[in-house]
């Protein structure tokens, strides 16, 4: 791919973008929903290729998580068409009045949603981000360049492929989804550069891909960093829920960006909390450390270094620390936290709006797993992504986050005066 | 001021804003009527200070321009003081529940709009920026840390700690707003580095000031760019409106950012309003400049060149394009545009419609002026900026723009399963 056919393919999404703005919601549900037959007709070439991906990257020595995630199932397919469909039947997030009024003159003035116009999707191997990200965009009205792994590409060729179909079928134009589709590094820089057309970046992947890509173009970035979450347990709380709640948030899955990372206890029930967490967490293979109060109560166990607060382990390890109360339980996770899930369990409602107004992040749960903060439990459908930042979408990103507002004003030859 | 006081002030102002996003509404509200009144008493001592500025800067040779913007007389004063009172009686931007629903299994999930932080502003003469701000970041529940020019210091610092006593008076933080009190770019230089501590930043005052800075910092910047403002005259807008939106939108005030650049003119209207509107400009000292077509009919006019259509004037120039309908009109204002304020005049409703549709920018006017678009007539009240970005705040920033939102879940020991 050379620079010029990256530059291309810019030129049109901003093209078909300015054509996909007008789109009816028909049009666009009508789309997805073309989109996910097209994608069902072709079911066994995409599993055939997708095995053919999944045995190259076996061959290379992939990891076996990366392998995980590249590799389509039946289900993970059917996942995949389901995903689309159910976005299809959401409410448009296009044309919403978001406020309005009529100033003293006569002059009517309302605030409308719109789309944002091209978003750049660049990610690693999960093929599914493909149809995700595509049906996000097009419910909302934008033109997307999809931009997947290398090890992925003949998979993401191949859905792209039928997507567009099903897309230009609706009535949506050629270049409504649009993907890049030669491998190499190049391409990517040539995408940052093209600020002139493309309104938002979505990098989904390692730490490492989000800052290279925030750090090198001036288009601006959704960003998805660390999940360091974490979870207090009040004096007041049930024991049972509170290591209920700690294993479910932490073990479910572990290498997810809503697994918990540290876990906070009341030191007024340590004594009593955390031997059963000792063994919750032991017969679930998690490795503990602990703050030097906690390694008193549990002896066996290492002790907690300052990086280990700042660390989104991602693997089978759990920090504990003992905290004095409320406050200083909320003062260590909004130092130490990355802003992305945080719980608490107790039973007092005095102490859950404590925490839900103090603490600084996107997802603030009371009394259920970290692992509930996303998409689907808060009812969004599909979603690109999770952004850690605080300006534009915070949480999940699904349609509505895709979306910018203008002001249109109605006047009668108004002037100022 | 060395480095390490601007680090303390941003510390100050981190713990500030975790105080004020529990802050009341009331408490917020009654802060805001209490800094007006505590500003209204040391009226003479402001007026005295200012002026004493005023000569300085006149001494130093500064621009009639920024005397004008540094300058306050009674009636900005009042001005200022009105402004912050309104704010207060504006609706509490602040734990607005946005969306939400139960989930099927129960899970209450709800996303309720907070205050972003750290709010820094940094501008240029305008003291009315000064309280301006203030309002709106104490409106939102963010702590706000002021740094405004040199040539204003004392005045700004004067308004600031005003604004201060009644804002502790009224119970709010002390810290919840801060001002910068030593002159010299290190200063800034510290500010852009305190991305642990500072939300957002928000430059007010030309392109450089702005560029500078959003190069300059990991802190997300809101910018706010160009004003290349255009008016489409459609072929069947009514001629005596069409010369009265442009004049105003080009002369009411010459200076700022929503004030008309480019005229297009539809070719079937072209030959009956171009001299009239020659007429008018002319009467109004505005030097025109117009394609080739425009200069068959008005032939004493400078050609346009390339260049013209991307520029800002800023200044009694206005250039003029003939183009053969609206799809060409919406073609230049997307092209060469900077997204901030476009206008059409037309009495057709369809005409109207596509332009709201298709033209890309923060506001699209209908047989309105230019000049109008902005927070007053929008019914924002106090603004801190008008943004020229896409993602976040697009168009005027009040103080829902100042804030973000948290997703909220409670459950009963709910788990993923």
């Amino acid at each position: 791919m050379n620079t010029s056919s990256v530059h291309i393919i810019a030129q049109q999404s901003s093209r078909a973008a300015r054509q996909l703005s007008s789109a009816s919601e028909l049009i666009r549900n009508l789309a997805l929903s073309k989109m996910a037959d097209s994608l069902e007709s072709i079911k066994n070439q995409v599993l055939d290729v997708n095995a053919q991906e999944v045995l190259e990257a076996r061959k290379n020595g992939q990891s076996a998580a990366m392998i995980k995630r590249l590799a389509i199932n039946e289900k993970v397919f059917q996942y995949m068409l389901s995903r689309l469909r159910k976005v299809a039947h959401r409410p448009d997030p296009l044309n919403r009045v978001l406020e309005g009024h009529t100033n003293p003159t006569g002059l009517r003035v309302y605030k409308k949603s719109v789309p944002l116009g091209v978003v750049g999707i660049i990610y690693e191997s999960r093929p599914n981000v493909t149809t995700d990200a595509a049906g996000v965009c097009i419910k909302s009205g934008n033109a997307i360049i999809l931009r997947g792994g290398s090890e992925a590409l003949q998979t993401n060729t191949l859905l792209a492929d039928a997507m567009i179909k099903g897309a230009t079928d609706a009535g949506l134009p050629q270049h409504a989804i649009q993907i890049i589709r030669t491998p190499g590094h190049e391409a990517v820089g040539e995408l940052l550069k093209m600020d002139e057309y493309v309104d938002v970046l979505i990098p989904r992947g390692g730490k490492g891909l989000i800052k290279r890509i925030a750090e090198g173009t001036r288009i601006p970035v959704i960003k998805h960093y660390d999940g360091i979450c974490h979870l207090y347990i009040a004096e007041d709380a049930d024991l049972k829920q509170a290591v209920d709640l700690a294993i479910n948030s932490k073990c479910q899955s572990i290498q997810v960006c809503n697994a918990l990372e540290t876990l906070l206890v009341d030191e007024k029930c340590a004594e009593q909390l955390l031997p059963l967490l000792h063994l919750a967490f032991k017969s679930n293979n998690i490795e503990l450390r602990g703050c030097e109060q906690t390694q008193k109560i549990l002896q066996d166990i290492l002790l907690a270094t300052e990086e280990d607060w700042h660390t989104e382990y991602l693997a089978p390890i759990l920090s504990i620390k003992i905290v004095n109360d409320i406050e200083k339980a909320i003062d260590h996770i909004n130092h130490y936290g990355s802003g992305h899930t945080d719980g608490i369990v107790t039973k007092s409602l005095a102490l859950a709006q404590v925490f839900e107004q103090q603490i600084d992040s996107a997802s603030v749960l009371i009394n259920a797993s970290t692992r509930l903060s996303g998409g689907g439990d808060y009812g969004l459908g599909s979603v690109v992504g999770i952004s850690t930042d605080k300006l534009h979408a915070r949480g999940p990103v699904g349609p509505d986050e895709l979306t910018t507002y203008k002001w249109v004003a109605y006047g009668n030859g108004h002037l100022r005066r």
